[in-house]
């Protein structure tokens, strides 16, 4: 009976509500609204008990007549704003018979259902937030059978197609659907760069143009086309345009209520010039951003050169270590005060909607994430391998560092002669490699197994906890104590889910993102990444599947028409691409480092000239490839031209019920009876005033212009020949 | 009684059937094909005799029912195809009613009504074209008494009102609309350039960089504000998206005839890919064309260069207009030439919709304006004055042009010594000047002066040879001959607009973008160029005004949403100012030229720096600019939400007549009875079976849930206290 034990017993979302904290009354008055609440949107409960002062409150729709309705309002909403092509038919029945509900868009309906405000027909339980402070949190449960099929599906399969993809939709809906697509799309494309980086890593070596220029190329071409994929699985799972009708913010403080006249709806609006105004904040963020965290890198760069080519003393093999600690110590603690603080001005430039904030945010994220990830192999690219021998010299501000473990002043300085330092031109490779493989792989671990190991401890723990508790007969009675048998090991289930972290895809897409910036940007100076960026991400789509099935709450099924911001990003990257690639390949190129390690004549305008083609070859070959790749049609895009073409013919046939009254004008015109003609001469006869009238009516039928018409050809013609004959004769 | 003789007595449109080439019997039979085709659409026709074996057909509506008809139609399929953004009122009275039918409205309908094809709707009639090449015109009556007071009022007034354009587009249609509004918004904006290039002339000198820097952002500024203008004039005159639903092109050869299998539609298709093929055809004639064009500007160029600085033999003042003469009869012939080629690749490409191959062939022209007018000035800049000590040497290749004029070899010779050689810095600000205040004024006259002096005396030569023949008793009689007398002075009014030309807005509109082309590139060079160019639109705005009423016949009044292939110019030509304004001032400003005219210490890298930097500020600008312009609101987007919102409004309750009859939840899930409580009860003791069914009826009403969760925290928070009160003792 495993299937009856992983059954959710028709459960749609739990809420846990938490009263810790809270003032017993108030606890109990709340808790009685809030199931008041459910109650009034048509939500049957059960309660249960919960972990550390806790409800379970279990949701369900009570009767399915009543979900149709909300379906079908919500698609009719859809439709009218021209997110759905086709106009739902007129019948509920029949529109879900055509095009049945799947998972994602009823746990989404009764979502908003729950969290919508009372005057839109919700129920108004915003989680978290405001009133609604005790509620910690709302989700679905995992529908385990499907989880274990899914994880077991993916781990033999070497692609995903298509059908996998809609399978995620329908399940956890567009939004994570997309970011699937996504990395799948992304990981498919890979292969290109990952065969000609091989080629060129085998044939070629380090810093190919060709490599460089077919990079490029592939960049430019895998972002066109995906904004063309995303467009048209927009289209395919039928939410193009969904964000203009996206529900206003919780938080959103509306500076002003107008009343449109004519419309008559309300609207809560917030200026833009005064949005504007706060935005420009995001300047010295930015710079103080750039500031702080690219002293820190540099610092800690400085200090590592310091130490590893200058420093000559005794404990130099633990002291090289010393800059990775303080960045691997400083930097999270860095990044999260100001992740902190971007978060903070976003919650002051007051976004009207969800998507609007998260781009917000998304936006000063990609800036610190920039710097943090690409900022170390910038400093050694361009300032420590080109004008290291000038630079180097100076670092003895470092000695600080290692003054108290120096046996004496010299092991502190630098070599007097700057010939007799040598830049170590390995170091930049050794660096990206780090970046694209070491990095990655301690990533995935960080994500995947540090946690399902902290969980794994963290059930140990409590199991002792418990077991100590109940030897001693504590007072804390746990949660199960009050279980019915049979729903003990659900509860179980539901507990344990209750207690997991909330999902959060853009994490997911944001390493992604960063990811391919390290291809579009620095590939060229090691051609194996893109080898390593497609094994780690085969394992990276599967890891994520389990991360979502494991270790998180079953997401809520957002709606998205476009990975959102982060496609900005890729676009951004792949330029930088062209100018960082360009500048890579001029300066160590062939020959470019000398055997004292400096790179060997290298001009100022020669660099910046490369760069500038580079640059606009790039531009020239984007508008192209845009161009080509608008050009190619899709299922989805057909789809779409064709239910619109029928809404259109139907919507067209009805509103011209009227002109239909209209007799055809061919009768009137074209034949012509005996009766009408004497008719018209009759009516002329009558009124032959104005000279207008006196004017149409010299010919008064068709065949009469055109005999009068003929007329004046037989006239001219014979003429014309004679004409002609005439001019002959001379 | 001027009005009266100036009265077009109802004439909608006048055919011009030429048959002077064609046999008698053919023409004959064609002509009465041609009534009777204009019959069968509902069309009125009378018809007098042509000049020249020509004859012309007078048509006008019969019924103004029909028109409705034809009208109601229309707007349905705009508002099915999303173009309005209001549902027409179901009623075609209270539609016209609400919105009445301007002009244009009505000649562009009567226009397709005649020119469709038969297949839909129309009486086929494709003038000039396949089977009716003797159709040699079509075109409306120019409205006198409007023409009159519309150029009146414009002579008097400073600024056009958006009521003036209003008017415009009710008379002559959205395309030449667009251009006037665009003309204007251009002459407005060019207000501030001509303020602060006048302060930068008289305070800053030439090549002040802070000038370029204005110069440019206002550039920006304009360009964007455009776009959001021309959003906004969309909306307004409700053409928004007119393009997609586009006729195709009478030209247009399908390579195959698809019949959708769902929807029925016919569809006409030619391959993505094999265009693709044919416009890369554009590449070659690119090339040949930048090849061409410029080795003829080139050699010109270096002949004057040669003759005006080396050259000392005789004949000097008047060799030096040598190869401006070379120019003015070479360039128009290649141009020409160029063109042709131009328009049969266009031909060729086989665009499917008359605006598409109108994009495609513009932006041929564009390429072959963009060479020939800002080629001189680049080889000026660029070549000219930076490397001209160089190259004045070498230029004695150009000696033959001369050589017959030469007294001896010394006269062709530059001065042996480079230092002795000086090049003329006023140069490039002569020819600037020559391009953005001659030219302009030579352009006007050639435009306006010179066809209407042309016109004027082909009258006169007309007048005495029909006076000669009638003296003489000749056999071919004017057309005039057999008019009516009422009705002479309007024939011979008809017969005069007949032979008019037909009016090309797209011309215009080059010539603006090209203007507006010196402005962005070139403006540092001369900062009076803005006020030149603001003086010479006051005038040619009411040139063009005139142009159109008398030397044009009335234009037929197309529709369009953009001033189309042009705004891509005026974006370019922005973008490329910040690589050339910021290389002009970094090559010419402050001291950059030294006393022997030759620019001083200049480095390449500082001049590719300084364009790197300038470009990237641009587009930096560029994209805040555009964010910030895009969040102002508008007439014509408030009044399209509006409408847009109301008809959702409509759509959304006539779709949900459908679910007002499933029961709201609430009455089932939120008010509890007595008997709806023991129903429950019964149902569950009947079947038992499930879990799920076990579980969900533990609490049978909201009530219930809620006096268990309170129970829980009953229990629970004592608890709490007591916990709390332990952990003070310790």
């Amino acid at each position: 009976m495993a299937n009856k034990s992983q059954s959710n017993l028709g459960v749609e979302y739990v809420l846990v509500y938490r009263f810790a904290t809270t003032d017993r009354t108030q606890a109990e008055n709340r808790f009685e609204e809030l199931i008041h609440r459910l109650a009034s949107v048509g939500l049957a409960t059960e309660v249960r008990n919960g972990d550390n002062h806790s409800l379970l409150v279990f949701c369900r729709v009570a009767s399915e007549k009543h979900m149709y309705g909300e379906v079908y309002r919500s698609r009719v909403k859809d439709w009218t704003h021209g997110v759905r092509s086709a106009e739902p038919s007129r019948d509920v029945q029949q529109t879900l018979e055509q095009d049945p509900m799947v998972e994602s868009e009823r746990l989404r309906i009764i979502y908003q259902l729950i969290t919508n405000p009372e005057s839109v027909g919700g129920a108004g339980i915003t989680p978290k937030k405001g009133e609604w402070e005790n509620v910690e949190s709302l989700f679905a449960l995992h529908d385990h059978v499907y989880n274990k099929e899914w994880i077991k599906k993916w781990s033999t399969q070497w692609l995903l197609t298509p059908e996998d993809l809609d399978d995620i939709r329908n399940r956890l809906g567009e939004k994570i659907g997309f970011y699937f697509a996504f990395t799948q799309s992304y990981f498919t494309f890979l292969i290109f760069p990952a065969a000609f980086g091989f080629l060129a890593w085998a044939f070629l070596g380090y810093f190919s143009s060709i490599y460089a220029v077919l990079c490029s190329l592939w960049c430019v071409v895998f972002t066109e086309y995906w904004k063309h994929q995303e467009h048209d699985l927009a289209l395919r799972w039928g939410v193009r345009g969904v964000s203009s009708i996206e529900a206003p913010r919780h938080e959103f403080k509306p500076a002003k209520e107008v009343t449109d006249p004519i419309t008559g709806e309300k609207q809560a609006t917030f200026p833009a010039v005064e949005r504007l105004q706060r935005q420009l904040l995001q300047v010295p963020f930015t710079i103080a951003a750039v500031l702080m965290l690219g002293t820190m890198i540099t610092t800690c760069f400085g200090i590592e050169v310091f130490i590893s080519e200058i420093y000559s003393g005794p404990m130099k093999s633990v002291l090289v270590f010393l800059p990775t600690v303080l960045l691997t110590t400083g930097l999270p603690l860095l990044t999260g005060i100001l992740t902190t603080f971007a978060t903070k001005l976003t919650d002051y430039e007051n976004y009207e909607t969800e998507s609007q904030y998260e781009r917000a945010l998304t936006r000063k994220i990609f800036v610190l994430n920039f710097i943090t990830s690409y900022m170390p192999v910038f400093l050694t690219a361009f300032i420590y391998v080109p004008f290291g021998s000038l630079i180097v010299p100076y670092l003895d501000v470092f000695s600080l560092a290692v003054k108290p473990f120096a046996e004496n002043e010299k092991q502190m300085k630098a070599p007097s002669l700057p010939s007799q330092f040598t830049i170590n031109p390995a170091r930049l490779r050794k660096q990206v490699i780090y970046f694209t493989v070491t990095a990655q792989i301690v990533n995935f671990a960080m994500e995947v197994i540090v946690p399902y190991a902290k969980r794994q401890g963290f059930i140990k723990i409590k199991e002792m906890q418990s077991a100590r508790a109940q030897k001693a007969g504590g007072v804390a009675p746990s949660a199960a104590a009050e279980d019915v048998p049979e729903e003990k090991e659900f509860l179980a289930r539901v507990r344990s889910e209750a207690s997991l972290d909330v999902y959060n895809v853009y994490d997911d897409l944001r390493e992604m993102v960063v990811q391919y910036g390290y291809l579009a940007l620095f590939s060229v100076i090691w051609p194996l990444v893109p080898v390593s960026f497609l094994i780690n991400n085969w394992v990276e789509l599967r890891a994520d599947a389990i991360k979502i099935c494991v270790e998180m709450q079953r997401p809520t099924p957002w709606r998205a028409d476009t990975i959102g911001p982060w496609l900005d990003a890729l676009s951004f990257q792949s330029w930088l691409g062209s100018i960082t690639m360009s500048a890579l390949v001029y300066l160590f190129s062939n020959d470019g480092i000398g055997p004292d390690g400096n790179p060997s004549d290298i001009k100022g305008w020669g660099l910046l000239l490369s760069i500038f083609f580079s640059e606009h070859l790039y531009l020239l070959a984007r508008w192209a490839i845009a161009l080509a790749i608008s050009k190619i049609d899709s299922p989805g895009r057909q789809r779409s031209r064709r239910e619109r073409y029928l809404t259109r013919q139907k919507l067209f046939d009805e509103s011209l019920d009227q002109t239909h009254r209209i007799p055809p004008m061919a009768e009137k015109g074209g034949q012509i009876t005996r009766s009408s003609l004497e008719e018209e001469a009759r009516s002329i006869s009558l009124n032959t005033a104005s000279p207008e009238e006196r004017f149409w009516n010299r010919q008064r039928t068709w065949r009469e212009s055109a005999q009068i018409g003929t007329g004046y050809i037989d006239r001219a013609l014979p003429e014309e020949k004679e004409v002609m004959a005439e001019k002959k004769e001379l």
